[in-house]
């Protein structure tokens, strides 16, 4: 091979970070890889736009066709983002038996079995590294390094835009409301940011990873997903009280062959190597049967990080090319998912219940949880101060998600009963 | 192939490990490789020995060439540990064609070079993940995750032992020699810990990684060592009150083509996540050009988690095997090394000095500091207490290694300073 010509669909700020690794470490790519590589062709959509990175007109193009169906193309990096059309130009580009490296989580957790079926067939490769956490080498250590494990449970901070906010939170006893606007106007929140303070985000990442951990058919769909709009200054406060940060976290457990897969605000231990991650930063925790806890950290997004893993897994295609190996190096076989039902799925628990100031209540409340079989860690009545309600604070022990569902339904049709203002899982 | 022989060189706390994990996982072992996985011979020293694995008598050996020699078995696994043995079994597996996966710190650091020509001569894998902090894939991240980026910094608490110990120091207010103690009686620490406490085993670790992550040839002989055992209750509290915590790091870096490898108790400021690392956990921080900051973490030592690391290097061997590519997945050209001089070494440095209780003294100790070009940022003068001197601390900005040297040799012809106590490194 004397040259190895990609074509990118997408030059936004992944694609930019792309174009400018490739350029600026050329040498150190050619003395790994043994030939040169080129960015031959560029789809965007606006074809006069102002941009960051040179780019000669001759190589920019409005018109997929131009990549999918050169046949001096060998490989297709797509960082356009979006789902059907994305989908459609890879599919047809592993028609073209052209090697595919994505960061689209989206596609991925929705349509990555068909994709990486339409790749076996033709035998090319598809790596995403940058699908999940930017820069954070997670999805080959996951595959590679511990191939010889039984992973049991993924927990990741893996969404730079609430990890930021919950940050702020912590730190400067901020309003959620208060932060997103600051967030939005540095640019580490999108304008329209449901997709990261609603938990999605998260949810399709999380899916990844234990699709690829756990060697099980799970995508998107099989997610619970709840987001950190809810969380209020006094949860953060109470939190740390404890001793506790508040992160959302994705969280995959299995246990023999059963699966839960959940995006959550959680109370994380101080203790816990996941709680010292802070602003933009994402940490994925991987605990396996053999190896025990380890924990993989870095930037989550960006451009140059995001692309120096897109650039790696790029490396990696060239590589498998002269050795002949494209398609060939995993076996993807995945097991039918068999998802937990409530009654299995067990975590400890903080609960914020608001009630009124009398005789008797806190007897109630303890004798709500011992009915539902609930054993209670540790009980706080708040001073009352100025307020016209009483609060109680309880952490339980280890308790299924059908009990602490039960035992809220139940303190909603108490009359002492206010409202139950929050409800956190916890992890120590 | 039906299934794939392995020889094991040992049968230790590693190779138990080994077994035990090659047992029991064997059914996701063949999922991922395509046939069956045996340990055939494995060498001990002693055959009658009690053990906490089960092994057929006939499957053990005191004769190496019986591992060697045998045509059957196409991988040799290494975990007895040493230098000259280990690296005669190595060579003459290498010369009959079998394929190596090794935890030998000491002798890939020493001997590395040796070992990976004859191995590209041979057209053999030889993986040695488990060599540098046991259940962490770093090395493998390394090579294949930041290949496209250029890595000029890696700090790694890479040595279990000294941070239990320095953790109980700094949680406990301790003395190094009797957490040492406590370490020993625990299993934390050797009966003789000189490798451990003095440095030496944290600086084979670095040359490592250094060797893989600035594609350099270098070796145990060019890191500078300093072990924990000059660190006093009084260094670990002074680093406390200034936001420290101070760590045994094994450090590489590298500015244009120009490294410098050390190891030394250094400064670690709280907000580094390298600081939030407990007990004997080890982790690797790895900053590169492109993606910034990153970390892996996780159990640094210990059966299971360096067994892990252990069977999926002979995972990867055997997946090369199958599709007939080994020895051929990486470019191992190294560059020449071109190691720093100490005017090049850059850092932050703490330094404290105990001087006579007299009119001046301060102004003389500043002084010396400005004659030598250093400037200062910070200085505490500490209460005198029932002491008969006075303790001054300094906080530098960034200076050279031959600056602060310099410095201090001053000191130490002064007068009015009756000793320089301790000199650190900090690391923000």
């Amino acid at each position: 091979m004397e040259k190895i010509k990609v074509g990118l669909l997408g030059l936004g700020t992944v694609g930019t970070g792309v174009v400018r690794i490739i350029e600026r470490h050329q040498d150190d790519l050619q003395r790994q890889i043994g030939c040169q590589i080129e960015v031959a062709k560029i789809l965007v959509k606006n074809i006069e736009k102002d941009r960051t990175v040179e780019v000669s007109k001759d190589r920019i193009t409005t018109d997929p066709d131009e990549i999918i169906y050169d046949d001096e193309i060998q490989i297709v990096i797509e960082v356009m983002g979006g789902i059907e059309e994305a989908r459609d130009y890879i599919l047809r580009s592993l028609d073209q038996g052209k090697h595919i490296v994505t960061a689209n989580k989206n596609l991925m957790a929705t349509h990555g079995r068909e994709i990486i079926k339409k790749a076996d067939e033709k035998k090319c490769d598809v790596f995403y590294e940058a699908s999940v956490a930017g820069g954070i080498p997670i999805i080959r250590p996951l595959v590679e390094s511990f191939s010889s494990d039984r992973i049991h449970k993924i927990m990741g901070i893996i969404n730079g835009t609430t990890n930021f906010i919950l940050t702020k939170m912590s730190e400067e006893g901020v309003l959620f409301e208060d932060v997103l606007k600051e967030a939005q106007a540095l640019g580490y929140a999108e304008a329209d940011p449901t997709a990261d303070v609603g938990g999605l985000d998260a949810a399709y990442k999380i899916a990844i990873l234990a699709t690829l951990g756990f060697h099980a058919d799970v995508d998107i769909n099989d997610v619970s997903v709840e987001g950190i709009t809810k969380i209020s200054k006094q949860d953060v406060q109470y939190a740390k009280q404890l001793g506790y940060e508040i992160k959302l976290l994705g969280i995959a457990e299995r246990d023999d062959e059963r699966i839960s897969l959940s995006v959550q605000p959680t109370m994380v231990k101080k203790s816990h190597m996941l709680a010292s991650v802070q602003g933009a930063y994402n940490a994925v925790y991987v605990y396996g049967e053999a190896v025990g806890e380890t924990m993989f950290y870095g930037p989550g997004a960006g451009e140059m990080p995001t692309a120096t893993s897109v650039v790696a897994d790029l490396v990696a295609v060239a590589k498998d090319m002269k050795l002949g190996v494209n398609g060939l190096r995993e076996s993807r076989k995945l097991s039918e998912k068999n998802m937990k039902s409530e009654n299995e799925i067990f975590s400890k628990y903080f609960v914020l219940v608001h009630v009124e100031d009398e005789v008797g209540v806190m007897a109630q409340i303890a004798q709500q949880f011992a009915s539902c079989g609930i054993s209670i860690d540790a009980v706080i009545q708040q001073p009352k101060n100025d307020k016209t309600f009483t609060e109680i604070m309880i952490t339980t022990y280890l308790t299924s998600k059908a009990n602490i569902n039960q035992v809220i339904r139940n303190f909603n049709m108490m009359k002492a009963v206010r409202k139950v203002a929050s409800v956190y899982r916890m992890e120590d």
